[in-house]
């Protein structure tokens, strides 16, 4: 296989998405030409960017939903398990939680974390949220890979410092603090307030106003 | 001022977060150079990204934070104000509603919606929940601009339809349901998930397993 570069490689999830709901309604192919119809992108960014699973299209025939499906599906890593832990325990991290798609996507929440008295010891989707301090020894027990964080701006720079001692291996950074990633950790800083600027521009730009 | 790309608007709300803390630090200005390693992208891609505001970078100046920050305000509608509902008071609307970062960039929350009576009359900052049937009648007297959906995938298309005729400009959408913008709305698609893969490509890229 060729090596996807990084600009496809962030175009995957989308491709992945799309092509498990077309798995679950039992679609066994499909052509360039009726993908790109659906996702809204032309038919030739579609073949170049799925052009390194060349095998799988064929002229005439189109893609192989399940071969392409589960080949993106490997390289997103998703043909294995990771534990996850949340570290913040509020209406984000409940919302993080609750969300079933991570459980079917291979993605494990094993632990919960907050300082907040109020909140600790509560019951999330069976998992018991711990405090803060109990956070290293739990991760020698359990092992988990990746840690989401929730917790506010100030926090999240000394929590992130704990993780990589702790096998830590990437932090989906929901703090609002651009988190350079410590050494051998990936950092995946997710900023809600950038899309609802996408939206504010595309407004203001059809208004005028 | 030159034509903007798509691809460098989409790039647009991280330029204007870094500008605004250099600009809250009391930064007058900023190299190029100074800024790249500040954001982790090249000089050079800076600067072909931020050429349209040719007049506040000059050589051997750099850039005027100040003036430069305004200019990316302006293009992303952020000189004047929005006002957003939440459709969904769950734990997700919860979160987006105590968002601090949304008053301070222009978006005011003026209504929450849901179906759930166990959630209809709560108090969510200083903004009553109410019942999905009262959405027509209040939107026709708060006009406001933005829905922000955090309701479940099946409901997202029927409360997706129910928005244009209420004079509702732009969608955020965070339903895992990816809507297709129905005239005259622009809809911004949100998948959390897609970054959490991301994460997961990149540690098993590294380990290999």
């Amino acid at each position: 296989m060729k090596k996807i570069s990084k600009m496809v490689i962030r175009r995957l999830p989308r491709y992945f998405r799309y092509l498990s709901d077309l798995k679950a309604a039992g679609v066994e192919r499909i052509s360039s030409t009726e993908l790109s119809k659906k996702m809204h992108v032309t038919a030739s960014q579609i073949r170049h960017d799925l052009n390194c699973f060349g095998g799988f299209g064929q002229q005439g025939y189109g893609y192989n939903v399940e071969q392409l499906h589960d080949a993106i599906a490997n390289i997103l890593g998703l043909s294995r398990h990771y534990k996850l832990v949340i570290i913040g325990a509020g209406n984000l991290g409940h919302a993080l939680a609750n969300y079933a798609g991570f459980v079917r996507r291979g993605f494990r929440l094993v632990g919960m974390f907050d300082v907040n008295p109020d909140v600790v010891g509560q019951k999330v989707q069976n998992v018991t949220v711990r405090h803060m301090e109990e956070l290293e020894e739990f991760c020698k027990q359990e092992k988990p890979e990746i840690a989401v964080l929730t917790v506010s701006k100030p926090a999240a720079v000394e929590v992130a410092n704990r993780l990589p001692a702790l096998g830590i291996r990437g932090i989906w950074n929901f703090s609002f603090m651009e988190l350079t990633a410590p050494e051998g950790v990936y950092v995946e800083n997710v900023h809600l307030s950038d899309s609802l600027m996408t939206l504010s521009q595309h407004i203001t730009a059809s208004t005028g106003k």
